[in-house]
C-alpha cells in the first residue's frame, strides 16, 4: 500500500468521529439528538434536491455537495456551537481554521490544500456554490426542529426575530428558499417553539 | 410556494427517517449503532477521497455521490439486511423495489424517474460509476468494523473466507480498494471479529 492510500484512509479513521459530535436538533422520533455526520448527509441530499432553486442559474453542484460533506469536520476538533452561542461563536472560528489545518493535514498534501481551501470558501461564503451550500446548511435545521422539536425542550429559546435575522443570509441564494425559511420560523412560533416579538412564548 | 417545491418538501421531510434505520457496525466509541443517514454520508466522502483508485478514469463523480447519497434511502420502508441474512437477501430485492417507487415518487415526476433509475443502476451495477459506488459501500463498513468491533460482539460471526467473497465486488471497479479490503479482512480475522477457515475463532 502506498504512502498516498495509507494517509488518505487514516483520514477516513479519523472522520469516524464526527458521528459523536451531537447538535441541539433531534430525530423525529425525538429518541436522541442528531449529530453532524447525518447531518451533513441531510444537507448534501437536500442541495441535490433543491439546487433548481439557486438564483444563480450555473452552479457547480458536485462543489456545493463536496463543501456540504466537509462543512463540520472541524468539528471533530473544535466541537459544535449553537447558532444562538454568541459568546461560544466568538472563539469558535479560530479554533476551527486551527482544526482544518490538522485535520486535513492528514489527506495527501495535494487534497489537504484542495479541502482546506474548499472549507475557507464555504465559511467566508465566497462564492455561488459557497452561499448557496450556506443555505442549505441554515435551511435544515429549520425543517428539522419544525417536525421534532417540542415547546418545552429548550431552557432559552429564541426570538422568531432572532431566528429570521440568523437565517437571513437564505435570502443571498435563493428568493424562493427564503420564503421555505420564513414559513417555516412563522409556523415553528405558532407552536411555540420560538418566542414571539414580546418574549413570550 | 408552488407544487413542486411542496412535494420536494414531503420528500425531504420523510428522508429524515433514514437517521432511524440502524445497522449492525458501531460508532467508534461503541456507544450506539451506526445509522443508515451517517453511513450514507461517510460512504460519499469516502468516494471523494478515494476517487483517484478507481480503475476506469472518466468516473463521473457527482454521479457517484448521488448513487451513495440516495442508496440506503429505500431502508426508510424496506429495512436494513445484514449482508449474512440470505434468507432476508432473498425478499429483499423486491420490497426495495416497491419502497424505491413510494419514496422517489413523493418527489415531481422528471426527479422522481432520475433518482429511481439512479437507484435502480446502483443496484445493479450497471455503470462504472454504480460499481465504483458499489465498492465504497462495501469497503466502509469493513474499515469501520475494524475500529469498532469486538470479538464479543455477534453470535453468529462470520468466516473471513465468506467476508472475502461478499466483498470481492470491490475488485471490480479498483485493483487498490480490494488490497485495502484484504488486507482489512486479515486483519479483522486476527483480531478475533471473524472466523478462520477452520470455522473457529
Amino acid at each position: 500500500m502506498n504512502e498516498r492510500l495509507i494517509q488518505q484512509l487514516q483520514f477516513l479513521d479519523e472522520i469516524e468521529k464526527l458521528k459523536l459530535v451531537y447538535r441541539r436538533n433531534r430525530t423525529v422520533d425525538r429518541s436522541r439528538f442528531e449529530n453532524s455526520a447525518e447531518h451533513s448527509w441531510n444537507v448534501a441530499l437536500m442541495a441535490l434536491v433543491l439546487a433548481e432553486h439557486a438564483d444563480t442559474r450555473r452552479l457547480d453542484l458536485l462543489k456545493v455537495v463536496k463543501m456540504l460533506l466537509i462543512h463540520d469536520l472541524v468539528e471533530i476538533h473544535a466541537g459544535d456551537t449553537w447558532i444562538f452561542d454568541e459568546a461560544g461563536a466568538a472563539t469558535q472560528a479560530e479554533k476551527e481554521t486551527r482544526a482544518a489545518r490538522e485535520l486535513f493535514g492528514l489527506l495527501p498534501a495535494d487534497q489537504a490544500a484542495a479541502f482546506e481551501q474548499l472549507w475557507h470558501e464555504f465559511e467566508a461564503r465566497r462564492s455561488a456554490e459557497a452561499r448557496f451550500a450556506a443555505s442549505i446548511d441554515l435551511l435544515q435545521p429549520l425543517a428539522n426542529h419544525l417536525l421534532s422539536g417540542s415547546r418545552e425542550d429548550e431552557e432559552i429559546k429564541p426570538t422568531a426575530q432572532a431566528v429570521l435575522a440568523r437565517k437571513r443570509p437564505i435570502a443571498e441564494s435563493s428568493a424562493s428558499l427564503w420564503s421555505v425559511a420564513q414559513s417555516l420560523i412563522e409556523r415553528s412560533r405558532e407552536q411555540g417553539l420560538y418566542l414571539d416579538e414580546a418574549g413570550t412564548p
